[in-house]
């Protein structure tokens, strides 16, 4: 299985997380298995093209074997086995030679690898009693998990409320082999993002960062897909959170917010950078920008295990919410005051940051045993409440837009509407777009490490618009 | 609505398909209409983030709106009306200020624009009884199409056994707008096929090649999408007929024989070129490619309205068996009896084209109203068996492979193996891999076009992978 891709995949990493699995399971009892299904092909519409092949998250963090139609067992002995399909020798003419049963347990390090047309007696082989299948709702899509069923399964005492929770907490604490797998997919879209602003230019099309992005991630780094659908916003479409058409002139004078990651083997970036297009920022931009990154860096010296995730996400507003104050944009009023009448929800209608990992909304921000989603109305978007730990990965995202359907509502809101400089936001800022500054960070004991390695202040990004080499690296924060 | 993007659609050409289904929709009574059901988003697994949105096909056909969860309609009297999903206002914030009935009709410059919660009234205001519904399997993937469904559909006499015929029909025949998106797409995904033959060097890896191609048929092209994963088989790969992972080494001395092709608005191309990886052919390879383009050529001087595609996959079988026996890899048998034995199935194990339109693998190869598949073992995978008429719109295809599993089955089948000289496959070309030639082709009354303009010949590939601009262009074939 010779590969020319840059970052091999230990086995070592999926065995480690399936030994922390089996360690949960045996609370649950010796004769006790947890038995995933992992993705199916997706075909488009009704044609016999598919959509590229993207592995069922739980699947690929136990496995990491990106084929359809598989299943997978851990047992609480620790034994691990892999279920391939039983496929006809006549594929073999169309798909290559099939490899065999032992060629993957080779491969994948596991115990065993068997058809899934076996996956019931095998089991039984070795003395499964009671199965644990995965049941839940994705907190950030609303959509259930794939749960295993396949022939046989109603010999087994079949138990749903133990290895949803367990694993999406487990996926939570990112071990020392996906946190290598992460900086180099991080370091990889961090690369690209340097090379899209240095080739970004007034007359291109949107399109063409977003295409740049997508070679840059591919061929230099092996990401044949990206973590999400790329946003290049550029001008008044930066104040669109999710710009998905990417099919505008990039116009001179403006602002682009690319929101733009690599993802490797299935492991998410999620990078955001945002700079004039022409490579100099007007007094403006400067100001507005200065604000959103000074509640970035603030962020990256507060983190570290046992902060608040909801704290850390008021801590932003309320830094640009002063620098909004300073600005003339918002007015008559402190920023106490202004925080208390939730004023930020309309210059950052997002979260804060996310929990990322295997999905770039990665799973586990809200379980039932842990803190509920926040109620007021410039909070209620995060997609966690929790306190952090060592070992979660997280993006520091803050944002500031000037989002039309949002002020236009606030004009007149008898409430909030004296709060804004109406006649400023609308002569200066009404098409400025928005400003977002995106990182992705470990959480340690006592601080953070930033995985993303971008130019972020005024002066580097200038510099590195005007063809200066970047030469930035990855920061650990000490934030005792 | 500005864009950016190289080639714009004209709203002239759905106007004209909507009018060719509405005239065939009279034959059915004046009350009736036909109702389509566009495409919806689909998710990656239980994860809020979804594959970039492709629109089902019928639905684009007619309409030409790429946005999900709408339906249409078009009416006996030509009238035709687009409904979309009524969205709560907060999407502004997320999606961009959202554009109103009347921005969209006149974007598709359709007769109407309703709200999808508006469907069955606004049919009845039209005095409609009878609804026309899409219901059929698509015989290339074996999917039934999607078939129209909505709130009220009960106040309706619904019919499903005429649609499906009269519109897969319809497609086969391309209207002359129709033919300029597809000459365009064809020519951004040949330049972008030059270009990667050019920066193809041993040493890479087939990933790059396919993240080339990808990049440039985007960048320059504006296609956001591919009609199919990129195959980038080199080597022995090239013999995988579907080579589906792109992860290996390119090594000196092979073939590389990459099928990609770039879509355009929903318009695929599917281009085939196979060369040397280092820019030169040894003889092997020279021997082995100049049998496929032969026939390919030779399937290109025959091509007009009213030839039998089938006679045309046994012309290229034929010719490239002639070659085999000129070469020693075939023996003992004259080209009738090798083709009675049906032997050019183990070289190549695929049709020697298909229809390409909206699909790659395009719609109305077998109806209910046209020639039955084959059942000759070498030409059962012919994707359609019609006699071609003047307006389809095909890939010419024919291809070599030396194919582990078929021949090492042959090397066993005592009907064949005399036939086939074994020391000489596996001492001089087992390894070989193969080689494509495809091109996409449009019929006319009396020859064909092709849309494809890439380097052919052994001497125009070495001059174009020595660096030499390649100057080709579209060329028409009189064929009377």
């Amino acid at each position: 299985m010779a590969t020319a891709y840059p970052h091999p995949m230990q086995p070592a990493m999926y065995a480690e997380q399936r030994v922390r699995l089996a360690k949960e399971l045996r609370s649950q009892g010796a004769g006790h298995a947890a038995v995933f299904q992992g993705g199916t092909e997706v075909p488009v519409n009704s044609s016999d093209t598919s959509y590229l092949f993207r592995q069922e998250s739980y699947y690929e963090y136990l496995f990491g074997y990106s084929t359809p139609d598989c299943f997978g067992a851990v047992l609480a002995s620790g034994h691990s086995i892999v279920f391939i399909p039983r496929l006809p020798a006549s594929y073999a003419v169309w798909m290559g030679e099939l490899p065999t049963c032992e060629n993957i347990r080779e491969l994948l390090q596991v115990n065993e690898v068997k058809y899934v047309d076996e996956l019931a007696a095998t089991l039984t082989s070795h003395n499964v009693e009671a199965i644990h299948v995965m049941s839940g709702v994705n907190s950030d899509s609303g959509l259930q998990v794939l749960r295993a069923f396949f022939d046989g399964i109603e010999n087994f005492n079949v138990i749903d409320t133990f290895l949803y929770r367990a694993l999406a907490t487990q996926r939570l604490t990112k071990t020392d082999l996906e946190k290598e797998v992460l900086k180099y997919v991080c370091r990889v879209s961090s690369n690209a993002h340097i090379h899209v602003m240095q080739s970004c230019k007034p007359g291109m099309s949107q399109h063409q960062l977003e295409s740049l992005f997508l070679h840059h991630v591919y061929f230099h780094g092996g990401c044949r897909r990206v973590s999400y659908t790329c946003i290049c916003a550029t001008g008044h479409h930066g104040a669109v959170l999710h710009y998905p058409n990417n099919d505008a002139p990039v116009e001179d004078g403006g602002m682009a917010l690319l929101d733009m990651g690599g993802e490797y083997r299935c492991y998410a970036s999620d990078i955001t950078c945002s700079f004039p297009v022409n490579g100099k920022f007007t007094e403006n931009q400067r100001k507005i920008y200065n604000a959103v990154l000074e509640a970035h860096d603030a962020v990256l010296r507060q983190l570290k295990a046992g902060i608040n995730w909801v704290d850390m996400h008021r801590l932003a507003l309320r830094i640009m919410c002063g620098r909004l104050l300073e600005a003339g944009i918002l007015q008559n009023a402190t920023v106490d005051e202004l925080m208390a009448h939730q004023i930020m929800r309309l210059f950052q209608p997002h979260g804060m940051g996310h929990l990322i990992g295997l999905d770039v909304h990665d799973v586990g921000g809200y379980l039932d045993n842990s803190p509920a989603r926040p109620e007021a109305a410039d909070c209620c978007k995060l997609r966690t409440a929790r306190d952090l730990e060592a070992g979660y990965y997280v993006t520091v995202e803050p944002g500031c837009y000037f989002n039309h359907t949002l002020l236009a509502a606030a004009f007149q809101d008898a409430a909030i509407k004296n709060f804004l400089n109406e006649d400023l936001i609308r002569s200066t800022f009404w098409n400025f777009g928005g400003v977002r500054i995106e990182s992705d960070v470990l959480i340690t004991e006592d601080g953070a490490i930033n995985f993303t390695v971008v130019p972020r202040t005024v002066e580097e990004i200038e510099a590195t618009m005007s063809g200066q080499a970047f030469n930035g690296a990855v920061v650990t924060h000490k934030n005792i």
